[in-house]
C-alpha cells in the first residue's frame, strides 16, 4: 500500500521534472525569444511543485515505513531516501538565498566576462564560496567540506581520492604534453575548416550517431542550440542538440558526445521508469560514456577507416585529396590552448585539475578570491605554458562558479579516466574487441547496456566501477592510452 | 493578502496547464513516437495536479473571501468563480466515469470509422448521450440540458437562441446553395493541385501570416502536424501547425486560420497573464477570428490582388498562365460535399446545422441512436443533395461525439456569423475599411485588438458582441455577405 503511494508520489515528481525539462529544451531550441520571461516563471513553478511534493513530510513518512519486496524496490527506496535526506537538510531560507545569489552572480559573471573584468565578479564569487561552505556544513561531511558539495555530482567521491588520482595523472602526463609540444607539428590542419554545409554536417553526424552508436529516431531526436546538450523525458524520449560552426569537428564530435549521454539514459532499466533511480549513476560515469563515443571511438583509426567513405560522400569538399589516415591525424591534433571546451584529449585534464586545485584552495581559505586570477594564470603557465591575455579567456571562461557549481569540474576528468578503464574491461570480451577494431560497436553497446547503463543510480559510481571493471578507478588505463596513441601520432618513441 | 494567494494559486494552475500544453504540442510535432506511452502518463499527472490545485477547497475559500480592488481583479474573480463552480459541480466518480467512457468511445470510434460500421460505435454513443444528460443535470440549467453542455464552449449561449439564428440562416442560404448548384460551373480547378513544393507552401503561408496578419517569429512559430491546430503557453509564445498536401490551399488557408486564433491570444491584455481570464471569450469568438483571416480576408479579391505576385514568386508553377482574378475565383469554389472540414463558405454551415439538430434530438430522446445514420443521410440529402456512400463519410466523420463533446459544433457557425458582423463593425472606421480594400490589415488588427482581443474572458461572448458591434449576434451580415460575394462569382443576379 505505502509502496504504491510512494511510487505515485515519486512518479509525480518525475513527471513534473520531465515537464520542466521539456520547457527547458524548448527554450534552448524552438521557443520564440519574447517568451523567455514567462517561461522562466513557469519553470520555477514546476521546479517548486516538484520540490514541495518530494520534500513534503509525507514523503518522509512513506520512506520510513515502506517495505521493499525485491531488489528493484530496495534500490528505489535507497536512492529516494538518499535524495530526501539531502533535499531536506537545507532550510528553505538557505535555498532561497542560494537561488537569489546564483541569479545575481550569474548576471554579474555575464557582464564581467563581456568586459573581461574579474573585479566586478569577485564579490559574487566570494559570496558563492561563503554559501558553499555553509552548504557543506548543513549537508555534513567526514573529511572535507568539498566532499559534501561533490557528492551532488559524484556520489561518495572524496576530495582526498580525487587529489590522489589527479596527482598521479598530472605527474605522468605533463611530460607527454612537453614532448608533444617540443616535437613540433608540421601537419596542415586547414582541413578542419574546409567548407561543410550546415545541413550536411548535422545530417552526417546524426546518421553516424544512429549507425555507429545506436541512437535511433524512434526514441531520440537532434536539434540545434547555442550550447550542445543532452536531455530526456523518458528512456524513449531522448533529445540531443548540436551547433554548426566553420570548425566542423565541433558538430560531429559534439553530436557523438551527446549521443553517449543519451545512450546511457536509454539503457537504464525500464523497471525504474518515473523514479529517481532512472538516471545515470553520476556525472563522471555519464561523462565516461560521452567521452568514449566522442574520443575513444570517434577519434580512433578504425572509426575513420570505416566512416571516411561516408564522410567523402556527405562532404566531398572536405575530403578532397585526403585519405582516412590524414583525417584521423587531423582530428587528433594536440594543441595546448586557453579554453577548456576546445581542449584535446591530452591537455583537457590539465584545465580540470587547475580548477579543482583552485576550488579546494578557495574553499579552505588558503587562496583569497582577489588572488584568484594570478593563481589561475600561474598554473596555466605551469601546466600548458600559456598565459591568458585577459580574464575572459582565463578565470572567467566557465559558467560553473557563477552558478554555484563547486565540486563539479572533477567529474569531467573522472569520466575521461573511467572511459578508458571501461573500454578496456569491455574488450576483455573478444567479440567486443573485434567489433571495436572494425568500428562495429553493436557488441560494445550490449556490454555497456549490461554492465553500465541498466543499473541507473542503483549502484554508486564506486560500486559500478568495481563491478564492471574489477578494480577501483585508476589513472593507469588512461595514461597508458594517451601514451600509446599520441606517441605513435607524434612519432615520439 | 488573499488576492496574492489567489493569484499565486491560479498562476500555478496556469503554469501546469502551459506545461501540459507544451507536452501536447511536442507530441504532435516533434516527439519520437516511442515516447507516447510515458508522455500520456506525464500529461495526465500535470492535468491531475492542475485540477487538484484548482478545485481544492482552499481555492473556494479564497474566492469567497477575496476583495477585488479594480476592474481587472473583478474580472479575474468573476471568471475564476465561474470556472470553480463548474469544476466542482461534477463529483470525482462522475468525472472518472466520463474519462473512462470517453477513452472507450474514442477507440471504438476509430475502429468503427476504419470499418465504416456505425453499429460498433452505437452503444458508445448511447453511453455518451446518457452521460451528457447526467452531466447537464449535475451542472444545472434553466431552459434546456443542451445549454449546460454548450456553456463550456460558448458561455451563456442557449439552444433556443442557436435554434432561432440557425433557422434564419438555413432559410436564407439554402436557396443560394441551390442557385449556385443549378448555375453549373465550368471553371478549371486543377490549379488547386498544381505542384507546389512542401517547403515553399509552408514558407509562403508563414510569410503572409506575418506580413498580412501580424504573426511574427519573435512571439510565434510554425510547425507541421497531422491535424493543424493553434496552442500557446503565454501571449508571447504562440504555436501554430500546418500540414502539406497536394491540394495546396489546405496549407495556406489552414495557416491563416490558425493565425487568426493565435492573434486573438496574442491580443489578450497582459494584465491577466497566468490567470484563467487570459484566453479567448469562447470558441465561437475564437472561430470568428480564424475564419475572418482564412475566409473574409484570405479569400477576398483585394487579398489576392496584393499577394498574387508573391505567390507567383514563391510558386511559379502554380501561377503560370494565371492572374489574380483566376486565383480568387478558384479558391472560392462552392461545391457541396460530404465532409465538413473540406466544405466551402456557403455549404459549411449546413454541416454544422445538421449536427446541431441531431444532437438536440438525441439529447431530448426524440431520436434514437440506432436511427441516427438514417437521419443523418436524410438531412444531408435535404441540405446538400448528397447521400453518403457509407458511415465513414457520413455520421462517423467527426471525432467530437466520441470525445463527449456535445454542444461544441454550433460554435463553428456562430464564429462564421460573428466574423462578418465584426468585420463590418470594424469597417465603420474608414481607415480600417480603406485598409481592408487594399489588403493592408494594420488598422483592422488594431481595431480587433482594441474591441475583441484585449478583453480575454472578461466579457461574455454576448457582452463582447454587443460592445464591439452595437447589436446582438445575427445571421443578417453573414447572409448578406454570402449573397454579395457568390452572386457575383457565379454571375447569379
Amino acid at each position: 500500500m505505502s509502496m504504491e503511494q510512494l511510487k505515485r508520489r515519486l512518479g509525480q515528481v518525475s513527471d513534473l521534472r520531465a515537464a520542466e525539462g521539456l520547457m527547458s529544451w524548448d527554450q534552448e531550441t524552438h521557443m520564440p525569444h519574447e517568451a523567455a520571461r514567462v517561461r522562466g516563471i513557469q519553470m520555477a513553478t514546476l521546479a517548486g511543485l516538484a520540490h514541495d511534493i518530494f520534500t513534503d513530510a509525507q514523503t518522509g513518512v512513506l520512506l520510513e515505513g515502506v517495505q521493499a519486496q525485491d531488489e528493484v524496490e530496495q534500490a528505489l527506496v535507497r536512492v529516494a531516501r538518499r535524495d530526501y535526506e539531502r533535499a531536506t537538510k537545507l532550510p528553505t531560507a538557505f535555498v532561497e538565498e542560494l537561488t537569489r545569489s546564483r541569479n545575481e552572480a550569474h548576471h554579474a559573471w555575464v557582464e564581467a566576462r563581456r568586459h573581461s573584468s574579474f573585479a566586478t565578479f569577485a564579490p559574487h564569487l566570494t559570496k558563492m564560496m561563503d554559501l558553499a561552505r555553509r552548504q557543506a556544513d548543513l549537508l555534513g561531511f567526514e573529511e572535507h567540506p568539498y566532499d559534501a558539495l561533490m557528492d551532488a555530482y559524484e556520489p561518495g567521491m572524496r576530495a582526498s581520492q580525487v587529489r590522489a588520482v589527479f596527482a598521479d595523472l598530472r605527474d605522468r602526463t605533463l611530460p607527454l604534453v612537453r614532448r608533444i609540444v617540443d616535437a613540433g607539428d608540421a601537419t596542415d590542419y586547414s582541413v578542419l575548416e574546409r567548407p561543410f554545409p550546415a545541413e550536411a554536417q548535422k545530417a552526417f553526424a546524426w546518421r553516424v550517431a544512429g549507425e555507429a552508436f545506436g541512437l535511433q529516431p524512434h526514441f531520440a531526436r537532434q536539434d540545434e542550440s547555442a550550447h550542445p546538450f543532452q536531455t530526456n523525458f523518458s528512456r524513449s524520449d531522448l533529445r540531443i542538440t548540436t551547433r554548426v560552426e566553420p570548425y566542423w569537428p565541433a558538430c560531429l564530435f559534439g553530436t557523438w558526445h551527446e549521443a553517449g549521454h543519451a545512450m546511457y539514459e536509454r539503457g537504464v532499466s525500464e523497471r525504474w521508469e518515473r523514479t529517481p533511480v532512472s538516471r545515470g549513476a553520476s556525472l563522471g560515469v555519464h561523462e565516461s560514456q560521452s567521452r568514449m563515443f566522442e574520443n575513444l571511438l570517434g577519434r580512433s583509426r578504425p572509426f575513420w577507416n570505416r566512416y571516411f567513405p561516408q564522410l567523402a560522400q556527405a562532404a566531398p569538399e572536405v575530403t578532397a585529396g585526403l585519405d582516412a589516415e590524414t583525417l584521423y591525424r587531423a582530428v587528433n591534433r594536440v594543441n595546448p590552448s586557453m579554453i577548456r571546451v576546445e581542449a584535446d584529449e591530452v591537455t583537457y585534464n590539465f584545465h580540470v585539475m587547475l580548477r579543482f586545485e583552485l576550488e579546494l584552495a578557495l574553499l579552505e581559505g588558503s587562496l583569497q578570491v582577489s588572488d584568484l586570477p594570478e593563481a589561475w594564470n600561474a598554473r596555466m603557465n605551469e601546466y600548458l605554458g600559456l598565459t591568458p591575455r585577459n580574464d575572459a579567456e582565463g578565470v572567467l571562461q566557465d559558467v560553473h562558479w557563477s552558478a554555484g557549481l563547486i565540486g563539479y569540474f572533477p567529474t569531467y576528468t573522472l569520466g575521461n579516466l573511467l572511459s578508458v578503464q571501461l573500454l578496456e574491461a569491455a574488450q576483455q570480451d573478444i567479440v567486443v574487441a573485434a567489433g571495436v577494431q572494425q568500428a562495429e560497436y553493436g557488441p560494445l553497446l550490449s556490454w555497456l547496456a549490461e554492465n553500465v547503463h541498466q543499473h541507473g543510480r542503483s549502484l554508486t559510481p564506486e560500486e559500478l566501477t568495481l563491478k564492471a571493471t574489477g578494480r577501483a578507478l585508476s589513472a593507469d588505463p588512461y595514461v597508458a592510452y594517451l601514451h600509446r596513441k599520441y606517441e605513435e601520432i607524434y612519432n615520439l618513441s
